[in-house]
């Protein structure tokens, strides 16, 4: 019997649907840009993105790191947020690969204060390194899936433009930030030059992200992707996925965002947990143990022999994440037993 | 219709067994090591090839990138040969992303001259980089698909343990050498601490090549992998049919070095190009224009009008590559589409 | 007539006894290790500090940069204060060339919270990089010339060697240090592995830094001074000056701290600014303009123009340094002016 | 008493003129650009190689990686003399700090065959990284301080021109070119976008070296040298040394190219070394022992023993350098105790 994982939503399976497409798509060597099936997928990303070309990479950390190498020079310094997946969560590599510094900044709920912003960009001094980039994160992970305001994205893209500066949004849930708006995704992307978005994480397909931005970004994106290693040759069995995941799966996420809601009430019904139900917004769930007397670790490993998967940031933060692969009922059955264990 | 496709082996297209593997694998998330799949595949690759432990990896060129990340520290230096892949094809990761010099030196049909490496490797000396790592490729791209025999390998290998130094093999077509020295892929394994090759290329896979060594090396290797974005999730598709590609695509790679040489001692008998059909060991085939009136990037245009494609590094010089989707006759008809467009 | 100039301590100029010393000074070429002069500065400096061995570097900022360069590896991530001069003054040379991220954390007066710290450092997870390093800075520029208490220093020392990391002290204005908490320089340097310490500022010497650290530290710091440059010839020319700094100017440095604190005061008399008078505890006064209808960079051109020079970190901040080449005399003219100015 | 010292001109001692310099410039804080006398230096440094601006920097061998820097962005590839001193003497700071590949390319004493130059170029391919710079030379240390032809340098410089490439020149010892070729040294550095050349070496100032280009280009060299830690302050000791280096120390270098050769021609009377007289035009002799019986490492200790040092290659192979600290005199006495060591 499968655990009912709720780990991430980066565990989901192919659908028989993405299946099926990658046994009949056609495939090219995508280096000499002959996949057919990539070069449908690279249009259809950048035509719902509302931008004007794409690039299929192999995952999300890539997309992001591509970002940063196309926006910057080595020895900028680029602005983001202090708890954002590019900090902290992507091995340095901004810093070992792209050599630029980064700037950690805060704000409530993955949104950096905009004056810290402002005084963040670097004025001209031999001292200082130039500021290359703005990033930011939406849904924000590490602040429970929560989604970036649009009037707040507007704010910090207009800032970036009057002082000329580019932003990139790590949008690997941006069609989570999109359903919970209730607006299309192009909404969210007009207020960044380059998206990151995944295909795998809630959109189920195996493998890969996208990357979006003008034709120029994209064209000197594609040549650091050659470097990196992530150009792909019959790239197509993953974009034929993709194409599913982009037609299909999109119009489901807000089942997996009833569901987080669903979690956290639950937990928080348990008496074991605190969870804030009405800030959920999209598919995470971050639950901090009620009492000191139990282990966050200790309880995943009682919860995985029961058949429940789960992450823990510390000894007393839990982290769900609902997708596809998990029903209303295995949550009511992960929440049981939960229950049982904390008993 | 298809074209006759002489411009690389990377252009295969996956087999119908292959597919089918694809359909039918288990699948799991490979960051977490999940992907069941994935875990066979390495275990199969370390096992063919003598090591202890394997890592798949989107493309050969982040597989290299790997090894010299994980065999070196930046700053040092690393002994290459001049008309290698990883020096010329590359596109500099290795001084961009790795902080590594690189020292190339030359030698008959890729074979860097033995007192060369030894005057190379660095003295200790305040001005001087230390030397970290040296690097073969068998077989090789550049000199025509060219075999490094056994011996020769053995002698690099000798040397550099003698002086503390790793070997890292560019195997990208490591089964076309060992096909070519009717030797067991792990004879040829043996003289160096890790070998990149790819499923991709004559094995037919469309996406993925393996990266071995040690089991330290290859936790450090997974590690780097991640950082590069290389830490693909339900990687199993790809590894499905890298599973078929080990298995069962192997033993014919014999064919294409036959139709290699057949195609050289054609090429030959037209009077319009130089081969040299008797050092054509593998599946590549070097051919230079005879005569100055034509220049090779025209012809080339024509052929593909006729439905042959096939690459040219320079105004005189062709490059061929035969693979699985080659066949005999279509390597005939190939021929005699050239002699109709040089008449 | 020279302007009173309180930009920073910077400008001192060299002491007639430096003058004499350089000339008479016996030289050699330092990249030999022949060069008396700096032998033995770069002894009495590593016997002052109480370290193994000591190196002469052209600027604090590369003794810096070569202690993160000497202390980590590339793709690692150091911890250190959010204002330090690591941080916003040495143009991100930690990431475009050592390849280090940077993690800056907060805390009272340069001090950055302790638990901070500790959950600063990363576990063993394959998204994040390795801790590889703890910066503290003594005295604080940004913060006043603010001083790490010992107490505070030898916490930090301690969890970071519980945790097998090195901490570097940049410790530009270290005997600054040492004489606001009358004790012996040695007895800070005791709580970190490394310490950059400046020649110039303060202590009145043209050109030069110093590096201290173990036997070992030094062997590979002395390498990464050459690959950046810093591998100067007859240095003892700037060693001569070094040492009569080391002999001869750390005890005068009370005054400077006198008239610090002295000019804080006289500037809050003056009702045009807040200064914080008990808190100026070395060479440094930051200042705040009292309203808003000043502008500090107007301001600090008029004053130029009547001879006074100083820096405004922003339309409102001062900040005034004293050294040797401004007497008491000279601060009081500076305030009289300040007032004429303003009124 | 003092050695023989024919190790390099890098162990030359300032004269008592400069001396007296050191001790009247007037100095300032030169972050500032208010070092009156660097500012001076600078001025006719750019005036005298017939470029529009100069940076001093505390070696050549940040001049050159500040060169690096300025002209290439990391990731793109420099072609340079395969024993060329940026390429084996700089601790692969090419490739660590400013990531460029290095494609070294050989010719006859140092002058990289223009066919091979040209070939090297890369035309646009994904595979490979742009060309970003061209460097070369002059005199060139490894050739025994052989001359590049004006000719020559044109011919480069006209093709590097003619593909967008700038061209930098390693003209550590320009004035000695510009002896040689009884030319102005304008002649020589007209041939490329930048040149670096010492203070120290020939002509005798205890530390310094001079970067010079358009104003453009020194404008962020200036930044760059900032970054690795050559900003350095009262900098007007060191520059008041490099004016009578480059006021009075030019005139008089044909006398150690005279003494060179006469080494050369001495030696070679010997009947214990190889040397080639007519070739020597500058400062080097390159000699090599006649027989395998002796070894060059163990000669130079008994050398040393009396009173004579030099260097060694390897095991056959000498290196002297002539210098101003070195009288013909003294070279006739080092000779015979070579003599007599040998007998």
């Amino acid at each position: 019997m499968n655990p009912i994982d709720l780990r991430s939503d980066t565990v989901t399976q192919p659908t028989p649907e993405m299946v099926k497409a990658m046994t009949q798509a056609p495939l090219g060597d995508d280096v000499y840009g002959d996949d057919p099936t990539v070069n449908r997928l690279e249009e259809m990303a950048a035509e719902k993105l509302g931008k004007e070309a794409a690039l299929l990479v192999p995952t999300g950390t890539m997309g992001n790191l591509i970002a940063v190498l196309t926006h910057t020079k080595p020895g900028q310094e680029m602005i983001l947020e202090e708890k954002s997946h590019i900090f902290l969560y992507e091995v340095a590599s901004v810093a070992r690969i792209a050599g630029v510094q980064t700037r950690p900044l805060c704000g409530p709920r993955g949104q950096m204060n905009l004056e810290c912003i402002e005084d963040a960009i670097r004025p001209d001094n031999i001292h200082f390194p130039e500021t290359g980039l703005i990033a930011l994160e939406n849904t924000h992970n590490m602040y429970g899936g929560a989604v970036l305001p649009l009037e707040y994205m507007k704010k910090v893209f207009t800032l970036a433009q009057s002082r000329n500066l580019p932003v990139h949004l790590d949008g690997a849930r941006i069609f989570n930030a999109a359903t919970a708006l209730k607006r299309d995704v192009r909404e969210i992307a007009q207020y960044s030059d380059s998206v990151m978005f995944c295909l795998s994480k809630g959109l189920g397909a195996p493998v890969g992200s996208m990357l979006v931005g003008s034709q120029a970004f994209i064209n000197t994106a594609r040549k650091h992707r050659k470097m990196l290693g992530g150009g792909m040759r019959q790239a197509g069995v993953l974009a034929a996925c993709g194409l599913v995941a982009l037609e299909h799966m999109v119009e489901r996420l807000h089942e997996d965002h009833d569901n987080a809601r669903f979690l956290a009430e639950e937990l928080l019904k348990t008496g074991h947990f605190i969870t804030q139900p009405e800030s959920v917004k999209t598919n995470i769930v971050n639950a901090v143990l009620d009492s000191e007397k139990n282990n966050a670790f200790d309880l995943l490993e009682k919860m995985a022999q029961n058949g429940v998967l789960a992450n823990a940031r510390s000894r007393r933060h839990f982290r769900f994440v609902t997708h596809k692969d998990v029903s209303r009922e295995q949550i009511i059955e992960a929440v049981a037993i939960f229950n049982s264990v904390l008993r």
